[in-house]
């Protein structure tokens, strides 16, 4: 019976899992930190990969969801700054020497999408944009039922567009990003900073609330929390309209923390897109939906990239 | 003999073209404007196509650069402001009913990016950004060797996203975009602006310089002009940069008339691109050329469609 291996690799976490064919649920799975006992991350999921590998049917390939910039087609990862060690790790070879069958790789938030496309929301859509918004904010793009990879695979980069020239600092050390300006983080410093400025608010002085505080707080009517969710929804309306004119979608996906904020989020964001966009043409059919595969778009976005090569 | 006929349908002019197979040069065109006679556009276009029809040769399609939004697989103009009637017009079924031919439809810009990837400074690129810069902006998209038209073909328009919220007004009717910022248009409304304002000058109070005319005076050396060629090319290349991080293509390819301005506005472009980029990764190997079609570009863009259909 052919087998499939996928691998989501994290900063924290290393998940492997064993899907037979024509199936989305895994007959077998497993989860180890990605750091620990004195071994390299690669080293350690080299041996995860050994201890899941079935006894009975045949490997056909194994697929690998990795964070940070990667070139997929010489399945080198570039630069993954929340695993130590792994700057232009040449990661497929080094899976392939040991286990002989051909190996393929992707970048998480695009894997993702790819998943979504495959199995989840975006089933029978051509044409999808995917962006998931928590800690940071990244994306993936399918346009004519393929995957936009881009010449090295660093394509679909949606956090790292400009929303306000000039404004906060993102977290890749450049400004005004969409991610600087309505991920989780940003929504959690631009309350923390009207708070140091003395915007009164359900938060004590001097507080820093967590995103999902703030959510909370602005369900309670919280002024300055309902305006940090109202300002990110605004910006993420404008990013996304312009993504709608360069890539016209017939769907788009929500996933990620943020995301589930409700209305909150919701309602500015699309007031804004609204706002924002050239022609009516553009959204008149244009599908929004959540994300349906939760913590496994890893794995099955890995499974997808097997699958569609 | 296999022939082919192209055609270029802008506000002003109807251009057609018979290209022998295997051929960029046409052997016979016809050129006239798009109004007149008290006729339709559609029909004049019909007249022409009559009269060039080849008297010798197997016409295999016609195919069809035109302005505005289009939805190419169904063959509908859905509104090109420029020119009068089109409208929701079903142009690809109107010239097959009188022609008994395939006829696929193009956006001109979507067109000329994919004529200059299959004959012209974009050849052997898998991923192309074409951006045209005239009096507005347009755009298009090759990714893994195929055009990006989105799900109805409105993909592509990269004049619209913004560069600036709540920025000059675009002809679009939105705030801030590209085209609002860094067009020919924009440049000569900054510098009108400008002078109205007072802000000293070559140009006499009250003047209105053309785009042309202000780069021939930041030649001699007017630092207001300089100045608007400056503005231009930086906020190109803040959105040049959003777009690699979109689609990571491997060549961008320049053509319009303000594109050809030099280093007047390049320069800033450039280093305003190096700036705004996340990582060198993406533009270490990334060609910049200027187009290489010039007037033909929507011609053979059709043709091009026409070879891969």
């Amino acid at each position: 019976m052919k087998k499939y291996i996928a691998i989501d690799i994290g900063g924290t976490q290393i998940r492997v899992a064993v899907f037979p064919e024509n199936s989305v649920d895994f007959e077998k799975q497993k989860k180890i930190p990605t750091q620990g006992d004195g071994k390299t991350p690669i080293d350690r999921l080299l041996g995860l990969l050994e201890e899941i590998w079935p006894s009975e049917g045949d490997v056909q390939s194994i697929s690998m969801a990795a964070p940070g910039y990667l070139d997929p087609e010489a399945g080198i990862v570039i630069t993954a700054p929340n695993i130590p060690g792994w700057k232009n790790l040449p990661v497929s070879s080094l899976i392939q020497e040991r286990f002989t069958v051909p190996v393929y790789l992707g970048n998480d938030a695009n894997l993702a999408a790819l998943g979504e496309w495959k199995f989840g929301a975006g089933k029978g859509h051509s044409d999808l944009l995917y962006l998931t918004i928590s800690t940071g904010i990244g994306g993936g793009i399918i346009s004519g039922n393929r995957l936009i990879t881009g010449t090295r695979g660093m394509a679909g980069e949606l956090g790292h567009v400009v929303a306000i020239p000039d404004g906060p600092m993102c977290a890749c050390g450049k400004k005004g990003h969409i991610e600087a300006v309505s991920s989780g983080t940003a929504i959690a410093r631009y309350v923390k900073e009207k708070i140091a400025e003395g915007i009164p608010s359900i938060f004590p002085p001097g507080s820093t609330p967590s995103s999902k505080e703030i959510a909370s707080a602005a369900a309670h009517g919280d002024e300055l929390s309902i305006q940090a969710f109202r300002q990110a929804g605004y910006y993420l309306g404008q990013a996304i309209a312009d993504w709608i004119h360069i890539l016209n979608p017939s769907i788009l996906i929500l996933g990620g923390g943020v995301s589930r904020s409700g209305d909150l989020l919701m309602k500015p964001l699309i007031a804004s897109l609204k706002e924002h966009i050239i022609t009516e043409e553009y959204i008149k059919d244009l599908k929004i939906e959540f994300a349906a595969l939760g913590d496994d778009a890893g794995l099955l976005g890995a499974l997808a990239l097997s699958l569609e090569k």
